[in-house]
């Protein structure tokens, strides 16, 4: 079995804000939305369903942890949790705040409108101010249920 | 609290299956893609990460067994697994068997082609195959993890 490494095409759409104990958190480089991808850190890993079953269910408590995250920083109107992996099979999940008027609202965002990288402070603002809320709910508990 | 009733548009759009411990099995009468849509049976949810911890579990599990019915029935290359909910809020899971060149491939499959209705033929074999094969799981446990 190869050892666990981020898939390229996820590396270079993202940015690494915090790894929790089963997955890391990235942030999709598209300003138009506060999108999180949780990559569990399993090889070869593709399917959600696919993980042992005390893995699939870490997997959806870090997910909750971070739509709390999303729901402390920016309040969406919506959360959009997914994991489809047509184009990048390793096993990801999208987590997405979502706002009526958003550039993609109602549709799904993926492919919706051409992606808008960060500018260099507001990726460093959103990192920090994500970094900090990990580590403030990390503390209140990421394993219960 | 309101009792829980399906959306009329998810009841207008899809076809019932079975009904699991927690949720509700729809069929999308899109016969483009195997695709199944889980409503779990708990009044005014939105949001999966909104239901009680043993409630988000218990939909991944019940996730999981449609997905085992849709690999032993249609052996789809990828599944796609998403709640999203910005059109109808009422908390749904769609689960749809993905095959490289099926109508949207390999983009989602929400607004990508139009919807196919199933005919009565096709439609009556397909439910009645879940059915089956759902009970075949079903007797294999749906609770396990």
């Amino acid at each position: 079995m190869t050892a666990w490494s981020l898939h390229p095409r996820l590396r270079d759409d993202t940015h690494h804000v915090v790894s929790l104990a089963l997955a890391d958190v990235l942030l999709m480089d598209d300003a138009n939305y506060p999108w999180l991808i949780l990559v569990p850190r399993v090889a070869g890993a593709v399917e959600w369903v696919g993980l042992d079953p005390a893995d699939a269910h870490r997997l959806l408590d870090e997910i909750t942890l971070a739509s709390a995250v999303l729901r402390e920083l920016v309040t969406p109107d919506k959360l959009n949790v997914a994991a489809l992996g047509n184009v990048v099979a390793q096993l990801h999940v999208h987590v997405v705040a979502r706002f009526e008027g958003d550039a993609a609202w109602p549709r799904p965002v993926w492919g919706a409108v051409p992606a808008r990288a960060y500018d260099a402070r507001g990726l460093g603002e959103r990192l920090d101010r994500l970094r900090a809320a990990f580590a403030r709910h990390a503390v209140a508990g990421v394993s219960s249920g």
